[in-house]
């Protein structure tokens, strides 16, 4: 058994993306202890900065110690109880993730299902929510498994007019589109690192408001879950009263999240969001001009997230191999009904630059004649570059 | 908001422990994809070194993406289903979380409660399991939050006889005392990697024996958990039938987990069980000729986690800040019941050295002497050195 040393590969999957120079070197600071002075005062710094992204200024915000996921359970266990109703919009794998989640928690659950790759039907929520009272609306607001945004601020008005607490998973949303907790009116809303935060995985940042926390503190049952029962974790984060020890947190990975944070307000939350609208719309110029086509509606259409059909008669498989071998470039392939069908592009955080576009079209173009399914690289580089100017 | 920069800590508390250089640099490797083949590669070598560590060459091993504390929920969640009986012997505070989540998990819960301080009584243990059937007998190996030791092996036994799982706490034993799946044929061991393992806190391995694993399957209702679902997880860390998406693996934090255990194996698991072991005489030792008194009887005693009394009219905190203050050096305080009452000194991984020995008598020696409570340090090291020849 030997150190492991990875090959420095470009990543333009659904996630992780490229991780900077910047946070990689904030990993490796030396560990303190999680109860120390100085590292509380980075907690504190952290709940802040989340407070800030997520325009969330009353809510409680912090970074849960695993993986997106843990947000999405974190939601659905601590907001439902054995007999509760919870609404899930699903277009895509997560909206039915969220809904397994739901019924472990011991809810009725609805469901309002979609075909994977189109847009959340508003009316058919809104006649969902009116068919009984209903405790949780959930539904995804960037659809990594397809590319399709949500209209998170009428979701959200849904639930509120239904007397509902809205669960919002903006795991690849956060800070490549807007997210804005209050505008909303949003409830519960969490995301992870490895997306547009452009930290390694391994931490799920959550936003929950006044009204779930007084939800979750009216409970008649335990939280079915000890590790992400919030009030068990905001004694540990700390509330006015001091810090209560919980479990130990991934110091180091709070290192890379902070620094990650830093990078992007000194770029601008803003500007992020229009450099990832930017990159998008010259990817698309370059992907259609080499004669791909996408899945998703324009209008629907992640920046973040870009799902590009599968030509009739080409190995996908075999193109994802080209470019990672040939180019060490990483994207990602079709999920459930979606497999074999489609390749996910990411342009999330430091993968959304000219740099990685260009990179990406070439390198596509290149496995792409390699099948015999020819384009000149250059005429789709030239249909980006039209869009960068 | 600006870059973090941590202050160099030493770090002997309940843990983390001192991460060393090579382990936060791998940290800081370039990200790969989760999905990648160089990270399956990854994956199988940390399964692989994690069964040779527990000794569990029959058992499915996996780091799982949180925190120690997702073990023992995992434990609990995945081998319980409502009405199942659950017996917990507890002696401290990880027993006590124990007996928590067996009851979120909707079982019955039997506790076997005992002094903190003291060890597991077996023959009371036994006449719990002599009841009625059950289902789980859980305790913690090493428990850190009083320093005591538990038969680990006597009560494996006892639970194979009653035909009942085991679930064994190994968080703060594996890496620093002897852990042996195989030879006290336990079903059930979990660990964290922040304690002799010396990398930061953030993953949790787990080991679960074909007895376990057959057990779950045969549940008659869904795991209250999705993120830790034990099928879900198996189908991710792959078994024959190839890997299915679960959730992201925090990639950079298993970089550290593989580098920690290049390094136990480097030095033979063996040989550090024996350096944890001599440290702890030498410290205790020094403490003891410092006119400190342990709190643990000497038979119970945890090399890696030294619970010593504070002297009647010594301010504990006023200690502990001293040694932060002039040292930069971390111990413990007491929880529960002995809070105020103990320090808890860490010898654990990369923290279990002569110099670290020597630096924290050195350090102690000085902050109770500005309380009045005098010895030489001198004294107290050369006791030390005396059982380090």
């Amino acid at each position: 058994m030997q150190s492991f040393q990875p090959p420095r590969r470009i990543l333009m999957g659904p996630g992780p993306s490229d991780v900077s120079p910047r946070v990689l070197s904030a990993l490796a600071r030396p560990t303190v202890g999680h109860l120390d002075p100085v590292f509380q005062s980075l907690m504190e710094e952290i709940k802040t900065a989340l407070q800030r992204l997520f325009n969330a200024p009353d809510h409680a915000c912090v970074p849960l110690p695993a993986p997106g996921t843990a947000g999405m359970e974190a939601a659905m266990m601590n907001l439902l109880e054995p007999g509760d109703r919870c609404v899930v919009a699903v277009n895509g794998a997560f909206g039915g993730r969220m809904a397994d989640m739901a019924d472990r928690a011991g809810a009725t659950v609805v469901t309002v299902e979609h075909a994977w790759g189109e847009a959340i039907d508003i009316a058919r929520v809104e006649a969902a929510l009116a068919e009984a009272p209903t405790k949780v609306l959930a539904f995804v607001h960037a659809e990594t498994s397809t590319g399709v945004r949500s209209d998170a601020a009428t979701l959200c008005g849904l639930a509120r007019k239904a007397g509902a607490l809205s669960v919002v998973d903006c795991v690849t949303s956060l800070g490549g589109i807007v997210v804005d907790a209050a505008a909303w009116d949003a409830d519960v809303l969490y995301s992870g690192t490895q997306k547009c935060l452009s930290a390694p995985p391994g931490l799920s940042p959550i936003a929950i408001s006044k009204r779930a926390q007084a939800a979750i503190q009216g409970r008649k049952t335990k939280v079915r879950n000890w590790l992400l029962d919030f009030n068990l974790l905001m004694s540990y984060w700390g509330g006015e009263g001091g810090r209560t020890y919980h479990h130990t947190a991934p110091i180091n990975a709070l290192y890379g999240l902070h620094e990650s944070l830093v990078i992007l307000f000194e770029e601008g939350v803003q500007a992020a969001i229009v450099r990832h609208a930017r990159l998008h719309e010259a990817l698309v110029a370059g992907l259609e001009a080499a004669g791909l086509e996408m899945l998703v509606d324009a209008k629907d259409r992640l920046p973040q997230l870009n799902t590009v059909r599968v030509p009739d008669g080409v190995d996908e498989a075999a193109v994802r191999a080209h470019v990672l071998k040939v180019w060490d470039l990483e994207i990602g392939a079709g999920l459930g009904p979606l497999k074999g069908k489609v390749w996910r592009i990411g342009l999330m955080g430091a993968s959304a630059t000219p740099w990685h576009v260009r990179l990406c079209l070439t390198a596509l173009c290149e496995a792409l004649a390699a099948q015999g399914f020819g384009v000149e690289s250059a005429k789709a580089l030239a249909a980006a570059d039209a869009k960068l100017k």
